[in-house]
């Protein structure tokens, strides 16, 4: 048997799965992810998502559990994760990059392209099973365009421009002070309340602003800034592409799945994604295929749906 | 007598000047901006400052201290700097914007425009002397268009996406790492090392790299920033232009005077400035003028052009 963590920001899901691909139980817990939650916390997600897995089954039984993470994996992480794991009786640990468990959520194969647009945004090229290029990402200040925060950021700067006089009038400015929690008074006290309330959060929060650029479609500035992440998107997906390698192209993250997949046909063109693209919701499945790699199985198409199939019905229709 | 004070972020410059405009002393201290020094070395520096240029003179002759200086005007900070200059034997204290106070500098007029761009970017509309309607500003995050940071911004995003291989090569990527202290190894290494050195700093310092666009003029990266730039500053100075109010256009600040108007016509002509725009140092002139006109003395051209030549004489030519 293995365990399978897909450690995410927000929240830690985990299945346990045995050589066959059947899946035996879920766990779910709070936002596993080191950077963002401290050490302490994370492995303690961690640690209670991989136990519930296991509840009811014979102790002993776990070979190894994977974990898909983002970030930089620190020995200190490592460390205080093997013991925690040993101390609930469970194997070996082996961290994967959260983008290669995205990209075998999607497919059993072993070369193709992986596009997540979250807060973040990133491409890869997967070789041979392994991530052989990466590009994008590097955080809010000097990367991820086309993400989250990129068109949150975009938003706000156009409330702010709209506010002063200086852009064009914009819906998404009723959007954000609503968000924001102030009224709409039409003075100009409005402008200086919002700027005070932006600079009072952190920067990357402004990513919570990018549905409602998705919810104000019709709004030419809205319109705009989701055409300019679409071809920042386009171009993150290009330049890992190479013409002779081919492979299916699997899609991730809130943005992507949530906001340009579920948007209008001549938004979602924009991204240049071929007819036959693999969205997925996490990297859940991805680690399990991960996991079972490691441990020398050959994860065929039928391995793979029968992962696929018995993670979805163990999270439910709404994972 | 007055005391007429510049309380920039970096210095605090100050002159003491009589009724006819002629100038008598001049004082210089440390940055007099209490957001970014804090209240009580911003009240030191004042103090310092403005005791220098009374230095040899009797006491007892000044009638009042003005202040220019940027952002808010706490009453903490207006309450301990009045006592400060209370017992220095000086006046009462009159603290004006820096945005007006640089308008002053270039003109006795009492219409016209303003424009600054140096860490940040700000435009008025100046009607019958004061300041009728200002657009910009709003910092790093959420304005700012056109200034240092805004050029530093996207100096470094286009070095992290060129050395990604998302984006072209440029010349400012060796300009980059110089002023990082990062050794061009030409190896993967170098990127993750560039990133981490930029987290490491305040945002805000990014606007150190916008000399470096204005010094790679040749290069097509950085010369597409700079004409963004450029336009973004005409923008904003179209914005609080009325065709019916005319005047001169007084503009400022470190990336306006030693870039843009240092700069090749071809670059210089997309800000779309008038041919007599009038280019300002500092606002230690204006500070005067509005000191003057505060305490009812009607400052003409021949008042002007006499404290306009005694700060430039008591300041010396590289002020």
């Amino acid at each position: 048997m293995f365990i399978a963590v897909d450690a995410g920001g927000t929240s830690t899901r985990a299945v346990a799965v045995d050589r066959a691909g059947h899946v035996h139980g879920y766990g779910r817990a709070a936002g596993g992810n080191p950077t963002s939650a401290g050490i302490p916390a994370a492995v303690t997600a961690i640690g209670a998502a991989a136990g519930q897995t296991v509840a009811g089954l014979p102790p002993g039984d776990v070979e190894a559990v994977g974990i898909a993470m983002a970030g930089e994996k620190t020995d200190a992480f490592s460390t205080q994760l093997s013991e925690c794991l040993g101390r609930l009786g469970l194997g070996r640990v082996v961290l994967q990059p959260d983008l290669l468990a995205m990209f075998h959520s999607g497919t059993h194969r072993l070369d193709g392209y992986g596009l997540i647009s979250g807060t973040g945004s990133i491409a890869a090229q997967i070789r041979d099973g392994r991530l052989h290029r990466v590009v994008g990402g590097r955080g809010w200040l000097l990367g991820d365009a086309g993400s989250g925060f990129w068109i949150g950021h975009r938003v706000a700067r156009a409330v702010v421009s709209a506010l002063d006089g200086q852009g064009p009038p914009t819906t998404l400015t009723s959007l954000v002070l609503t968000a924001l929690g102030i009224d709409d008074t039409g003075s100009g006290a409005v402008l200086p309340q919002v700027v005070s309330a932006l600079y009072a959060r952190r920067p990357v929060q402004l990513s919570e602003f990018a549905p409602l650029a998705f919810a104000a479609l019709e709004d030419p500035v809205a319109r705009a800034i989701l055409d300019d992440a679409a071809a920042a998107l386009a171009h993150l997906l290009a330049t890992v592409h190479e013409p002779w390698l081919t492979g299916p192209v699997v899609v991730g993250g809130s943005v992507m799945i949530r906001g340009f997949l579920a948007g209008p046909p001549d938004l979602r063109d924009r991204l240049g994604l071929p007819d036959d693209v693999v969205p997925v919701d996490d990297g859940v499945v991805g680690s399990a295929v991960l996991a079972l790699r490691e441990a020398g199985v050959v994860v065929d198409e039928d391995v793979f749906e029968r992962v696929r199939g018995g993670v979805a019905r163990v999270t439910g229709p709404s994972a």
